[in-house]
């Protein structure tokens, strides 16, 4: 590990604590207390002016009077006291200072305006903070954290890196892998990130041989960019990510604005964030410290269809609760193949042609089920053997994980769920590294994530300017010249004036039957204010509806838009935007009304290749006339090229903001797709 | 507690162990060993022919050589020897036999056949099994059973009932439960359910006052008569019912089979089934042994959106972890009114105007915590408060929760939720009875749950006598004139002879516009043969659709129904069927192939009120547009009636096993309905 700043936040040499306090029951006594208790080796200076010692050790009046500049000061002060030390910081050349207080972005404009102040006070100085909890890294007894769950100091060095926005958050997660024997390479709570950002923290540390994994938690997305970055980096490595991330629901979502001061981007922007930079999202909290050793361990790239699990077990009722589950996440449990059934029945396990392999009483024989996962471990069946342990695991732990434990670097990976409280064979597990579980919900969500993790992170991050929020909105047709040049195809249209058509003065070139359209930019729902007419078809009616349309819109209707009728076909809707939290994004859903009420689309990250395009339009339930059901079928290969089309408007056309087709018709196989509406909105205004 | 058969299962004065092995490795050795250690004080009677002693008592050598008819016989020899031992057991006047062994109804046509001699051998003695692990009653140190997880005899009682399926599944309720604090009042391993069901087993529990609540594990949904007699019994006294239930996959529910030898019926059957019972089901394996206290606690018939959550925290992250996950299950979290967050701020509580009340370092104050949640109490504001202890719980967990465990008995019910792993204060609160959780999604399912339980458990369950599978299709105007006895209005309808309407011979009073449809009970889909013709105008079109369907359909259009066209409107599907698992049902989709797609409908056991119905129509997204939705709206009223109509089906026509109106088109508010093709089921043959 050689990066500067990882070195001055997980290995200083020298840490100041400003505003050390004398008195025990104080929050600002704990740093120090906890630095002696675990041992740190580096130097530690008190600081504060009104001590002569604190906690029996000589104290420092000032930063500027200490022996040596310190690698990393914890400041503990209040807010406007915080802004000057680290101002004080800046000027001697800290690299970072960490900042305990509160009251700054997070409330309100004073909060905001404070913010600045530290920001312009930190001159190179990097802030982990506001509202920073601090940092440990259990590998070198750096507990510089006024975190009251580290008053266990006693912390066994891991090899999962925790980053989370919530301080006390991280106090839950370790002492739940504590009970689990699973342990931790560092922990670092970021608090309001004025500056330093979960993503660059972690980036930082990405080559760091001792963390094998991440595990985040996220009130919000945001910092993108440093999180994308991370995100390569950690899949280049095969470092995978976990993250939990708040903001489900509009409750949870308005709790993380309050506590962060962050704008709550949507959340399934967050989710396609994630997708595409393989970090996977769990939902189960315990599943965000038991899954990393999972991952570590199984090759991502597999997908959930393909993924082979195999189940053995003690006790045919625990392995039902997890093959239940996995069902529904569509990852399958397979039995083996009848030549290794009978290899395993042959070492005298009674398995049965059950999806589950149910060793019953045989499970208390060591060899049997040795020799079973050898024998599974090596038939390249599976993908993931789990074993699932009864009563056992309570009684006789040790008994009941050994082969587990034995057999853990054999060539198929292992992990384990305990069907009764086990706290002895979960921390035996723990300890030897195997991935293992403490309950059926997190071992299914942690196999899920296993089965799904993409082995590229393909992610780039919001841009750096967020896109001007108002923007200028093309007309249809405006809109339709747009997306040709990005190489999707308009349908035949001519632009008309109003006042010559509805006098029988017609365009020449059209034909018959055509809709006719009120053509402005400032008309969002064309058909709402009667401006459409279908199916019209001839010279006569089409100035009978220009007229019509003309009464009805008023002055605005001064153009009409003349286009084909378009042939029979299912109607989808395509959509781009430009999101302030995680840059361009391509959506596809089904037309209609329906498909808007079951929210039923799939969104990415943009630029989209063709396979994922038919991935995207694969997970939309009522696109399937159009991939084919019952009977009915369509031109998926051009609704694909369209979607590809339209998420390469990033680089073909930088100046949009946001651009729908809505309806994109998609005719019978090999006959295309028409755009039978658009609307585009680009940089500039009006 | 009264009942005989509750007696004889869980309070039997003398008990007999057929089969009883000497040889302590052996699963036979276990029952006489755990009675003996947990202090059974009634008699037992070890039972083998082939021993003078076991575990160094006395053994006999046959049931009827005992000094006594004991009220229970553990049978724990094999199948074929145990149809035996039943039947002496029936000689003799055994009230209960419960069987060990399995091979019976799980294993095929053999174990099929096995069964029934089980059965017949049985006279009056009830069953228990095959394939039970037994029966405990941690009040009695009856450990009546075989299962490993009961080495720690040292259970004590409490005032949850378990019923399983799965003997296994026990042991780890158990042992989760202990180290919780979380104690039982009886455990009963129901296994094959050859006689006794889970339903009767509980039902003769209900009056017994050490009982509070049941948490139930089952594979599938069987004999759901006696559930439902349960269920009813348990609302009436106010013991809630907790479920937790394989099978929600394919996958799952293929286990089910394997392992039971039941058929497993759909699982959205069994969620209407469990919703009508007002059993609460979780998904969540820990809430099954959290949940009941909780359940116990707060008064059912709220209903989700009425529910008035208050969160109070030590720590804002570890509460935003419960708010957002009840945020996605419709449960509210409120702040407190303005008065009362002042009354609290009086207290010396830092609350801000946050929804969760967060009381950072007060929250290590005991007069403060003690304080605000007698002032939440009394408020009147809330159904429930919930305290989200965070790493005080771990390291002070006496003081943390002192003030909880207190306040138990308030006006206001209370929960727990330890942010943190903290073991000692989840047991303290768990021994004093208050409703505490390990994890955030527990207690996020256990609210869910609460808020919405309704207050009486409206549930019949399946008939006696399951339908006739096969039974008779009724044509489109035989359905029609048997729905409208029901009282569902069917559209005004002439049928006609194929061959004369050919020849020009129409009927009289053909109002037209018409439709003309192919009439004959033996072509489901009329459309894909070309049985249809719409917009029918007049008496050559209605000749010459005649001819078209002829020519298409072939002989089988000898009949023709004509219909006059429909109005306008939105179309829905109603459905009636008799399942031989919970019996009849009513269900409500919107119509159209998307609204097939998306599993978009909302079940019900059948009859239905008027309320439910419109909350079933309230349950569909994609009947939105009847309800109201941009501008469209349709005749709801007129929608749920024929939804009431169709319910009450098993009453008004039991003949029928099955009714379809699809589509029923709704039309404009007051406009009413109409059936627009109809197909009915009834028994007997064609």
């Amino acid at each position: 590990m050689t990066d500067a700043l990882a070195t001055a936040l997980l290995r200083p040499a020298s840490v100041a604590l400003v505003g050390a306090s004398d008195d025990p029951a104080k929050t600002n006594s704990r740093p120090l207390r906890y630095l002696r208790s675990a041992g740190f080796a580096g130097r530690v200076y008190p600081v504060n002016p009104r001590r002569e010692t604190v906690g029996g050790e000589r104290c420092w009046p000032s930063l500027a009077e200490l022996p040596e500049v310190p690698d990393h000061v914890y400041v503990m002060t209040g807010a406007d006291q915080a802004i000057e030390t680290v101002g004080e910081c800046a000027k001697l050349g800290v690299p970072v200072a960490t900042v305990l207080a509160s009251g700054f972005g997070e409330e309100g404009e004073e909060g905001r305006e404070r913010e600045a102040r530290l920001r312009a006070a930190a001159g190179r100085t990097r802030i982990l903070g506001p509202s920073s909890l601090g940092v440990i890294n259990p590998r070198t007894g750096l507990l510089l954290t006024a975190n009251a769950a580290f008053a266990e100091t006693d912390l066994a060095p891991g090899r999962v890196f925790v980053a989370s926005h919530s301080g006390s958050v991280i106090g839950a997660l370790v002492s739940r892998g504590k009970e689990r024997g699973i342990s931790f390479a560092g922990l670092v709570s970021t608090g309001g990130e004025a500056d330093l950002s979960l993503g660059e923290i972690c980036l930082s540390t990405v080559d760091d041989d001792g963390i094998g994994s991440y595990a985040l938690f996220m009130e919000s997305l945001q910092h993108s960019d440093q999180l994308a970055r991370f995100a390569r980096a950690a899949a280049e490595r095969g470092k995978p990510v976990v993250v939990y991330k708040l903001g489900r629901s509009a409750q949870g979502a308005q709790l993380s604005v309050s506590h962060t001061g962050a704008m709550a981007g949507s959340d399934e922007e967050a989710d396609a964030f994630f997708r595409a930079a393989a970090i996977s999202r769990v939902d189960n909290l315990e599943a965000l410290v038991e899954a990393p050793a999972l991952l570590e361990r199984v090759a991502p790239g597999k997908g959930a269809a393909d993924f082979r699990v195999g189940v053995l077990t003690t006790t045919g009722g625990g392995a039902a609760l997890i093959a239940d589950q996995l069902g529904l996440r569509g990852v399958h449990v397979r039995a083996p193949s009848a030549s290794l059934r009978e290899r395993i029945q042959d070492l005298g396990a009674p398995i049965t042609d059950s999806i589950v392999m149910d060793l019953t009483l045989a499970g208390a024989k060591h060899e049997i089920v040795s020799g079973t996962l050898d024998a599974l471990q090596r038939s390249g069946e599976y993908d993931l053997v789990v074993m699932v342990v009864g009563s056992s695991a309570r009684f006789h732990p040790e008994l009941a994980v050994r082969a587990v434990i034995e057999r853990a670097d054999g060539p198929t990976p292992l992990a384990a769920f305990a069907v009764p409280d086990a706290p002895r064979a979960l921390a035996a597990l723990g300890e030897a590294g195997v991935p293992a579980f403490r309950t059926p919900e997190s071992i299914v969500e942690a196999i899920s994530a296993a089965a799904s993790r993409p082995a590229v992170a393909n992610v780039v991050g919001a841009p750096q300017v967020p896109p001007d929020s108002g923007g200028r909105v093309l007309d249809e047709l405006g809109s339709y010249r747009l997306l040709e040049k990005a190489g999707i195809a308009a349908p035949p249209a001519l632009e008309c004036v109003t006042a010559e058509v509805t006098e029988g003065r017609v365009p020449e070139g059209v034909r018959y039957p055509v809709a006719v359209k009120v053509l402005s930019a400032e008309i969002a729902h064309k058909t709402d204010v009667g401006g459409v007419v279908l199916d019209v078809s001839g010279d006569d009616e089409l100035a009978a509806a220009a007229r019509k349309i003309a009464e009805r819109v008023g002055p605005a209707a001064d153009r009409l838009l003349v286009t084909e009728m378009a042939r029979p076909g299912t109607d989808a809707l395509i959509g781009y935007r430009v999101s302030p939290e995680v840059g361009p994004l391509v959506m596809v859903a089904a037309g209609g009304v329906l498909a808007e009420l079951y929210r039923d689309s799939s969104l990415r990250l943009a630029p989209v290749d063709l396979a994922t395009a038919h991935e995207m339009i694969g997970e939309v339930k009522g696109l399937a006339p159009i991939v084919g059901y019952r009977g009915s079928e369509g031109d998926a290969g051009a609704l694909a090229r369209a979607i590809v089309a339209l998420s390469t408007l990033a680089e073909a056309e930088p100046s949009v903001l946001e651009a729908e087709i809505n309806p994109l018709r998609v005719h019978g196989p090999g006959e295309g797709a028409t755009a039978l509406d658009a609307l585009v909105r680009v940089t500039g205004h009006n």
